[in-house]
């Protein structure tokens, strides 16, 4: 494998850090280019120490002087602010572009990087779910690969290769089901914070681990899968899978199955993901049938988990929907995280953004970017009519 | 794709007719060059008149002239006899030869074709066993594909494509554990033959499920495996799956898993076998993962079949040993279906086969064919002197 430079947006986080422990892993096959946080200054600072990369950006400005000051006896260019990011992903020695920020500020760097032809490892799975078609078409303009971190994502992706000759018939995404996998609307309006934020299978985010805990992660994974592998919605099912050992599979035009499976680590799509089409030897915990002996599988409850299938009905329908329903469900999320509303409210807020705001059918980036603002702002005075919502609640 | 002559060799037992389903859905894609039978005249001439093939062989010469008479009025041209398989193999319009002939008789018409520059699917999965690297190191100097019609071959054949870069670090063979799966010895040694006859799962021809019911099967598979994927013994795992959905995975040295999947139904794998790379649309029913909500896997009984563990040990220690352990099978499974000797029995006779005759550790094919007789000649011995042997039992 001929050694690939790598730019880290969100080097800080749940995904950026795995990376990087990937990088460690396999030093003489990777090389850090480009390191950026958000406002964790400490951990970019230390980062920056260990793999010395070219540049490095803090988005949060405030933390702009600390990190310049840290690092000035390295030769490491620091920049400061959000738009710094759609810069330093065009750096001539730039490979691969790991775009690991949460939420909606993931769109403007992603197609920054897709512009200047660097292959993007997409674990922002927002920037899909919002302009996935804009995504996709600029990404087949530039020729350059968009390759899924999201596990599931990658499952299918594996499972696609040497077959791109063979029309996808349909995809099954697996659901771990979350931490409140079985329970009812009653029990979900009693839930805290803290409990949403236990998930059994893996290491993530914040925002992500919510998703994860209300099915929204799913919701966006179906409409990610859409764009990523060009499918009808109707070709994409969900399966609840507890263990989280089947990461997805893929049903081809003759009935043949092909799923790609092991432990829940997130290192291990990264590490695909960057290595593609190679694979690489990794010292990751191997799978055990014997400490799995049954694997299930049943339906999502799209009733109680009203999320998933607002997300549904959302990519049904098309054009700036998703949009409005990754907006207001990051609006939702950050008030859930902030003790404003609860767990069931989330839906509630999310379903009646969807509904108030104006349906366009083939938003431009513009439209996009004003059709989030005007999402948070509605599901933000929803937030604050709280009492109003609670009512409301079925 | 472009349209593929197919010869059948064996094309009215349970893979050669199934074969024949496919052609029939697939008229435009496949035709018919050359169909064989044993001794079932009747079907092979309705086979013959259905499809038209330029050529059948009967190997029962005493059917000969029947066939010859009831096809005379078609421009088919009639054989008869063994050799003649090895015959029609080498014509020049056959592109692939789908070998479904049961036991060692296979291996000279499969050496045939692949001499001939002839595709081979594989599904006589005793010629791998016993001439496997003879086989193998043939293919590759013809440059000829070897096609795995096996289901568990073809599961791991289409989880590589695509894959061809990238080292296997281990495969799982699924296994049933067939219809006496959980039983101990003293059961096996109640079994009449009509209970051993029934395999839950799939629809197959009588030798191969005996020997799905004594794990010998998956004793061959493993072998076959070994020579097919190029893996050393340690890399090959069995696991029992009962419901025969996950029909085998690869194990990447990423610690990737990769899955073939689907409801049991032999007509995939002979598909995809004959489209290879491509995959045609099929009516196959379709997996549902709301019908099997459980999977299940557990580790194989090797005390209690010890038909497996004789496999493991025999292409351990290579040379002629999976020959003999083949030739002694053959004979163990024809006295179990002649009432000659019990289930158990059957283990005992190959076990004593395998330790009496001299070990070689590099066989020409003039040494498979001594030793596979000798094998023959040792075995029958042991079953004939069933008294004896019946004292032996553990």
């Amino acid at each position: 494998m001929i050694k690939k430079r790598i730019a880290i947006l969100g080097s800080t986080g749940s995904i950026g850090t795995q990376t990087l422990a990937v990088v460690r892993e396999h030093a003489a096959l990777f090389e850090i280019e480009v390191l950026t946080a958000g406002s964790n200054a400490e951990l970019l600072i230390a980062q920056a120490k260990e793999f010395s990369p070219k540049a490095v950006v803090i988005t949060d400005e405030r933390k702009y002087e600390l990190v310049k000051a840290s690092l000035k006896s390295l030769e490491i260019a620091v920049y400061g602010g959000q738009e710094a990011l759609s810069e330093v992903v065009q750096r001539e020695h730039v490979d691969v572009v790991l775009t690991a920020l949460v939420g909606f500020v993931g769109l403007k760097p992603t197609m920054s990087a897709i512009k200047a032809g660097k292959d993007v490892a997409l674990a922002n799975k927002e920037t899909l779910v919002v302009a996935g078609e804009l995504i996709m078409d600029l990404a087949k303009k530039h020729d350059v690969k968009i390759l899924p971190v999201d596990s599931e994502h990658s499952a299918i992706f594996q499972c696609l290769v040497g077959e791109s000759n063979n029309p996808i018939e349909k995809i099954y995404l697996t659901a771990s089901g979350g931490p409140f996998r079985g329970k009812d609307i009653a029990y979900l309006s009693t839930i805290t914070k803290k409990e949403a934020l236990k998930h059994p299978n893996w290491i993530m985010g914040q925002k992500i681990t919510i998703d994860s805990a209300s099915l929204m992660n799913k919701g966006l994974e179906v409409i990610e899968a859409k764009w990523l592998f060009n499918l009808q919605v109707e070709q994409i099912d969900v399966v609840v899978h507890p263990q989280s050992i089947v990461h997805s599979l893929v049903q081809f035009e003759d009935g043949s199955l092909k799923a790609q499976m092991g432990l829940p680590d997130m290192k291990l799509p990264i590490q695909y993901a960057l290595s593609y089409p190679e694979r690489l030897p990794s010292n990751f915990e191997r799978f055990d049938f014997l400490q799995y002996p049954n694997l299930s599988f049943e339906r999502p409850d799209m009733d109680t988990f009203a999320n998933l299938a607002l997300a549904f009905a959302s990519i049904k329908k098309g054009g700036n929907m998703p949009c409005i329903l990754n907006a207001a469900n990051e609006v939702a999320v950050a008030a859930f995280l902030n003790d404003q509303i609860g767990f069931v409210e989330m839906s509630v807020v999310i379903g009646e953004t969807l509904e108030k705001i104006p349906f366009i059918d083939s938003p431009t980036l513009d439209d996009y970017l004003a059709i989030d603002e005007a999402g948070r702002v509605c599901a933000k005075e929803l937030v604050t009519k709280k009492k109003k919502i609670y009512q409301i609640e079925k």
